[in-house]
């Protein structure tokens, strides 16, 4: 019989993992814009010209001289003789000499000589006259070209997950399309007698597998594709080469079900027969999720999960999210989204790092966070919670108490 | 030459628009589990049996009658028969009688006659008796059938989007597909002499539009169908053609451009044009984003941006999200995700709540926000922020005091 002899500490856990192996990212692929939003970029944005492209009116007015303007009030406004129009989208065809005005829409193109704008606001016009009221300074109410961007600037790094913004700008850019890393592929392994697929009969001491479905939404979220391998018994051949075939196809595996401290570990026997360097971490001090398996094969990234499904998404989250997101390409992980509140029940951590599922609820104008009933062994109990709160070992929070809590949604 | 003559302050707006149109879900449509994540639940979940649907234990061990170990310790352990086992994924075929224990592992159904399991760690097993060294109470290391969920609860309700772990659930339920709201579709409409689609060459006074691209990620994120319906010049019969197309083929329509106080004001004049109840806010005491318009028509909410693509991206997040969301079928809109950070430099808002772009960096432990420099006509105002803050009208942040930041990604 295995015990653990060691749990390592999540921290710990961890770094002896990323010693191991480095997730890189594998291919790469070229995307319409419309397709690309939420991908991650692969390729380095820079402004192939200057962006605006020309001088643009900020506001609807009179394009001016701004030396013309000095000292205009409404008592006593500068004249300018009216000398044309410009049209929105078109090259300005017109030349503002001194004492002359051209009305310019928002975005028109600002015609050549003129240097300012004055807001129509500030101004009375008569059928060939514009009177301005108020002085305007060189540059006022332009958007100067290149003032977003210049020719050559750096707008994007490789390894960002595309905003609607910066979607916008690769179109403002002149981009018809953009280059991304291809979507990971998870390969996911059930194991266990017990487990049956949705859609099938059940009998006493039959579970239906959830793991799967659970796992395959966090696996999307975070830029992969998962694809699902079933569920295979406990025999160690066939974990194996369930494995075996998830690596070959996959550039990841995660296995569930098993790998606890019984008489049969068959996930961990069968993490051990894929080859060097094997598992690198079985066992963290973390609760829930103790019996937790990284690893490493075929280059490649190997996890081996509990079969608790609670237990499964915390550590999805803690170990595994990380490095699919990386091999997703994102190099600016997104900032955890957490949100203070109190604790409206104490909670004391025993030997292992405690991630205590709890609800918000609004009362009293305070967020209170109340942990959520219910063991690893327990689906409710995360379905039911809004965020996770961390409690270090033999750590306690009191009642009362603010925490900061990690959103599950 | 029209002007502003009121301007509703931003909850104004959001009240009148509300009073005059409430967002409503349309159809529905069956997903399998797989493809459901993300989307939002349209019917009521209930259990339709108990889960777990047996006792099962919860842990590896000895399945046994707790009265059997009263006062058992390492001195005095209760020495009981080896009965048998339960395997994984089986019923139990055997009955433990008073002095008998039946080997079972985590996950295994609890055989009749017992009520607790004894961890194995706290045993001492020779070939046909079983020494337990600590006592057991009853239901002691069991999950207990119907603990997770009873027949006939109530799991989820409509509306919620869902989360990997409800499609876990949904799986542990024996459910292979469900039922969720379609997603509505939003036309978009560009207007404005001056744009042109990426990919077409460009001169003076034109620019690219942005503005489809960067909306239809928005629309993406909030559960609904981005339409674009492409760049219409400023004829006013075009754009109310191209908006009553729309409006035939999506549940909703965003104009963009042309709405600011100009001599036309196309965008205006259209959704004007496209029947009752017509515009019912024009004009919002926001910056950026003053001219914008909240109308109805057709039964079908008509949202008229600025062509400015940071006051469109703005106000879509402002005003245009809740009402997508609501029409996605969301009844649980997401929290806002905020952080909160020192202010780096002072903002003063003059007489429109302001919506500053801030970066954050970290500076000696603490984070900071920095305002971005760049007006509404400046995009990368928009990719280089990390979030937003809120200053209300005629108010002021100080240097160094604490502000809540609304992150963009």
């Amino acid at each position: 019989m295995k015990t653990f002899t060691t749990l390592l500490a999540p921290r710990e856990a961890r770094e002896a993992f990323a010693r191991a192996y480095a997730p890189r990212p594998g291919g790469t692929e070229r995307l319409p814009l419309l397709q690309s939003f939420g991908r991650v970029l692969a390729e380095e944005i820079r402004a192939a010209g200057d962006l605006p492209a020309f001088d643009r009116s900020a506001v609807d007015g009179y394009a001016v001289r701004a030396a013309d303007t000095v000292g205009a009030t409404s008592g006593a406004p500068a004249a300018l003789a009216l000398a044309g129009e410009v049209l929105m989208g078109e090259p300005a065809s017109v030349r503002v000499e001194p004492g002359q005005a051209v009305r310019i829409p928002t975005g028109g193109a600002l015609p050549p000589g003129a240097d300012a704008v004055v807001m129509q606001e500030y101004v009375v016009r008569t059928d060939r006259t514009v009177r301005v009221e108020r002085p305007v300074t060189g540059g006022e109410n332009v958007t100067r070209r290149g003032e977003d961007l210049r020719g050559g600037d750096l707008v994007l790094r490789p390894g960002r997950r595309l905003r609607p913004a910066d979607v916008g700008l690769l179109a403002g850019l002149n981009r018809t399309d953009v280059k991304v890393y291809a979507r990971p592929r998870v390969g996911l392994i059930m194991t266990g007698d017990e487990l049956i697929s949705p859609g099938q009969p059940s009998r006493a001491g039959q579970i239906y597998d959830m793991n799967t479905y659970a796992l395959a939404g966090h696996i999307e979220e975070d830029g992969a594709l998962p694809v699902p391998y079933g569920i295979v018994g406990d025999s160690l051949q066939r974990v194996i080469d369930r494995a075996q075939g998830a690596l070959r196809n996959a550039d990841a595996a995660i296995l569930s079900g098993g790998s606890s401290v019984g008489e049969r570990d068959v996930v961990a026997d069968a993490i051990a027969a894929l080859g060097a360097p094997g598992i690198i971490v079985h066992g963290i001090a973390i609760k829930p999720g103790k019996p937790t398996i990284l690893a490493v094969a075929s280059g490649k990234p190997v996890f081996g999960l509990p079969g608790n499904v609670v237990s499964a998404l915390v550590i999805y989250r803690e170990f595994i999210r990380p490095v699919i997101q990386a091999l997703a390409g994102l190099q600016e992980p997104a900032r955890r989204r957490t949100i203070r509140a109190r604790m409206a029940k104490p909670v004391v951590a025993r030997d292992r790092e405690d991630h205590v599922r709890v609800a918000l609820t609004e009362r009293a104008g305070a967020l209170w966070a109340t942990p959520v009933p219910g063991g690893s062994a327990i689906m409710t109990s995360m379905v039911r919670a809004d965020g996770v709160i961390v409690v270090p070992p033999h750590g306690s929070v009191e009642e009362g108490s603010e925490v900061e809590v990690e959103l599950l949604a």
